[in-house]
């Protein structure tokens, strides 16, 4: 297979942002790659800063997941394509693409049965030994780079990433018309899956957390009324959800919450963190409700496209920073310095 | 209304073994019930003993559901029509009947939606304070009186009623054709679990359990094979089932059971005891496993009878004990002295 | 059963407007109804009149179904509760209502499997022999008279009845976020169900008709586009929908409809109206489209209040014509008279 | 990428049975292929004749799918796994495997939901312009090449695939423990899908055929009773199924099977033939009847293996000719020969 040639204009090397060690990250020059067969190259424009980067930079692992060597941060990135590798046919150069940063093998038989998320043999970004893309190009399957609309720009494309996460916590939930949702933890993904679900026709849409910075957040991006669970227990408010989606991963919390789900509804656990989450036995079975971890996302893009690109969900008010790809280890840092950070981008092009 | 004239074979009087409280049973003559509209007078012929009646027997309640006056105990009946209710159309008197234990309202939301199992309104049998069926006569909504067929005795219908939570277990699982399904606990509940998977096509139902007995019977009863948990762990099998259909209700064993579940796995939780089950998050999220409770059943009689007259679940293997209605008490404890019971049966009438 | 004692402001008798025999309606006097057990007394306010209705008046039965003794017509009521029946627990006097026009009888396996819709027993208003509600008082299940909020009136509360048909449609369709949704025929029903799946997530709805005026209505209810098929074939659009909803009971529309839909596709016919409609097989195979008929609804009022009630769906824009209940024959005829007639309405309160 | 070096015993070159025109077969020498990246070497040993290779003899097309040039048939194969391409991993030399015919290109929009049998860029064996398996040796994905165990020969490996569509129509109609199904024609498709739906739990299967002889085969292999739709309408029979599984092909069959489908119930058009299937409408709305085309299958191999391998499907007794490649042209006429023809096999390797 003979490499492509890349246009004059894109460089030889590049810079990326490497972590070398736990809070030791490093902008090296390396190769631009060049993209194999049905690749795009996409010279990378904004890339979303996710709660997994900062963990892997504080600590150099996610539980089983552990960065042996040196290794790209970055799984939300968004650019535009400035190369086609051969085999292509869905892409002009020009387009600005929101990157889907697992690439499944498409054999096996989760990705047969269309769970391909659950592809044991996915290539994702930023999950070791696989390179992100905090880094100025990146070549990608066509596939998985989704043409964005006018409407869109770099830096909300980035954003479809977390949206997606919001689409498939609802998704699993079964979130629909007339669906009363409890959404616990307004981090980012809260603020998303609480959009999502009102998008996806939930008429209530009850978001909790501890920061009212958040809450208030919360409250101009969809969510029907608040919770502070510093000052008042859920189980007081007598709001009773069809489906919760949990995504504070502290484990009282969702405990706590899934007491409040309703006969036949469903609990999304969507944070991580904690060992284990306790199960109210008693509870679960006598309302027969239904409990599913969610990972990642599958055919997730076109909604979440769709839901940014009407307005219906809206992300660029989640962005709170912006840095250059130098200063990636701030970005990674910014929530320590900043509580009322929500979403910081890193935007790898110069200038 | 008026009372429906009775026969002259059935008597005024009848005995019923009463709750007076815990570990306190009285056998009391009370007056036959008469058929309301819609309903049809069964004659008692065998009424299987379940955990819960031992339960309540020993406790006087089960977690929220309080003894608080006398109460019968039993709720897996089967007996014969002998007189038809106003306004009832689907039975003959000398119809050989499985009874349902719990009758709906059918008006609620639930009920609308078909998981009438889930009924805030329902009526079942020995759950306070509604009185159950060790008695010799009981006036049933025809509904809920299922006719069985020749092929089933009393003995075996009364059995329809656990069959009846393996069949809602199984489907709560969606365990199909090529299901590979883990059961853990082999009591009454695990048995016909077992041999209901492989009915629904399970190629393999792997039971575990710690007593040797009650692995002989699984594997006699559809067990593709078994693991002794008091000699080996589960996770060294290396089995990784599809399904989990949880019978033990023992949360170590819920907790290490879960934690087999392949990719996009079911866990269903069917066995009750302890307040909470350690969920494991990182195993339940990365392979987005479904954990759900379950509760009674809901439209399961058909199958059961199905599954019971095609002889492919066999229910008369189960009976090990059978007791006249004054040795009532005698079946409540019959587990306490001989560790080989698995299903006792009271046969409520006299000789 | 002792009679509920009505109100004094409750007249014993009333007028209702009854279907003597086909293009023969009558306003007759009749007792006012007194609830039964579970019952609540409704003063009927708005009664949409439906093409079924206007189908019995101009030929006395619609297939199977024959009027063979006087009928009142009607089954789309809204009004306020004034009489409490026995055993009554979820109303009070002055709440505004909507009625569900069928009651089921809650028993059945349709019923116990929340198929309600395809309960062979069901009472259904203006249904032979059942009488409907263009009359000035109603008594009905208060399971089926449901509340609806401030924000709706009697006249938009009546119209939830076709609402419930668009619901039902776009669940059967599956309409989903995302989806890219056909409807073929732009009278009451397809105009609500265009606005219900774009409500229901759907990006696209392209709306079909012969009429330029029901086309304009299309684009102002939630129509991403619409087509006048007497200009331009529906295939030469390209539209390819995940989902039609086919509202014209047309054959030949149907079928021409069917084949533009895309792989793994939803047709749903809600049109009625002719005796078959001729399948592609060969689409219908290769693109594995899943074809359904819908039969009325089940479990919808509580969706479509809240569609109505938040403004997703806007009803009040369909009302065309109101008449008085004496003028029940105009209603039932005005289509005839003016072609821009959507939804006629009868108000059979004395002005 | 290098060709792999194919093992002594493989010859350069290889007999095939191509398609030249409208019945005219021609035995061709061609080369062995090699196998490329993931793909293994297959020497052929059985091939099923299927109805769609007959017709393609006969016409050289079917509908819309042509043959413009010389074309292999067959694409029912089973053989021995003899030589592995580069980047495999599952399969060692020896192995017997049964080969899904179509390869979809796991990356487009159905392939990504799971519904890859219904994948635009799908290669399917014998589907013009791609060469079948009517050969000695055929090069293929190894994901695609099924391992089947020894109570399996190539005989019944080959019979897989027919299985398959079996067990598709079975899981689009959603039969379970319980249904009940009617089978319209006794061909090979019609016999395998009683079975299957057997093993699915169905527990009435009827089936219906014009001929006497394959009436006594489908009771000989899994049919509960059968109409001989020449003495007998089926309208007259009473029965009243769950699930339709239409495999004659013959539009006035399928309008007269649809009309007898019960509430809620489900119509599977499996067989092909005829422009246009008459559907009642009234019927297919009253009941809320879901019909829907099959078009092969997706994930059926696990299954299909299962079902022959415990004998719950009986494959062998469906084969009633065997040839050589040779005479591949009498296997495509056998049932022109004899009526009593089921599953002609071609044997593709010498003596």
């Amino acid at each position: 297979m003979t490499a492509t040639a890349l246009p004059s204009h894109v460089p030889p090397t590049m810079r990326a942002a490497v972590l070398l060690a736990p809070e030791s990250l490093q902008t090296q020059e390396r190769p631009v790659p060049s993209p194999g067969h049905g690749q795009v190259l996409v010279r990378v424009e904004a890339v979303g800063i996710c709660g997994s980067d900062v963990h892997y930079y504080r600590h150099g692992r996610i539980g089983d997941f552990v960065v042996r060597s040196p290794m790209v941060l970055g799984h939300e990135p968004a650019g535009t394509v400035v190369a086609l590798g051969p085999g292509t046919a869905r892409h002009q150069p020009g387009q600005l693409v929101s990157l889907e940063p697992g690439v499944p093998c498409g054999r096996c038989a989760q990705c047969r049965h269309g769970r391909y998320n659950l592809c044991p043999d996915v290539s994702f970004y930023a999950t070791p030994p696989v390179d992100g893309a905090l880094c100025e190009y990146v070549a990608v399957d066509e596939d998985f780079a989704h043409p964005v609309p006018d409407t869109l720009t770099a830096e909300t494309a980035a954003l479809l990433e977390p949206l997606s996460v919001g689409v498939w916590a609802c998704r699993k939930g079964r979130v629909g018309p007339g669906s009363r949702v409890l959404v616990t933890g307004a981090g980012p993904i809260g603020l998303v899956a609480a959009q999502t679900a009102r998008a996806f026709g939930a008429t209530e849409a009850v978001v909790t957390d501890i920061s009212p910075h958040r809450l208030g957040l919360a409250r101009q991006f969809g969510a029907t009324s608040t919770v502070d669970v510093r000052s008042q227990r859920l189980a007081d408010t007598g709001f009773s959800p069809d489906v919760l989606l949990e995504c504070s991963g502290v484990a009282a919390v969702a405990d706590e919450a899934i007491r409040t789900v309703g006969r036949a509804g469903r609990a999304v656990l969507v944070g991580m963190g904690g060992d284990t989450v306790p199960l109210p036995l008693a509870h679960v079975q006598n309302f027969e409700i239904e409990v599913t971890g969610t990972f990642r996302y599958a055919n997730t893009w076109p909604d979440a496209i769709a839901l940014a690109a009407s307005g219906e969900v809206a992300l660029g008010g989640l962005i709170t920073h912006r840095f250059g790809l130098e200063k990636a280890e701030d970005a990674l840092t910014a929530a320590d310095r900043d509580h009322t950070t929500v979403k910081p981008l890193v935007c790898p092009q110069p200038g």
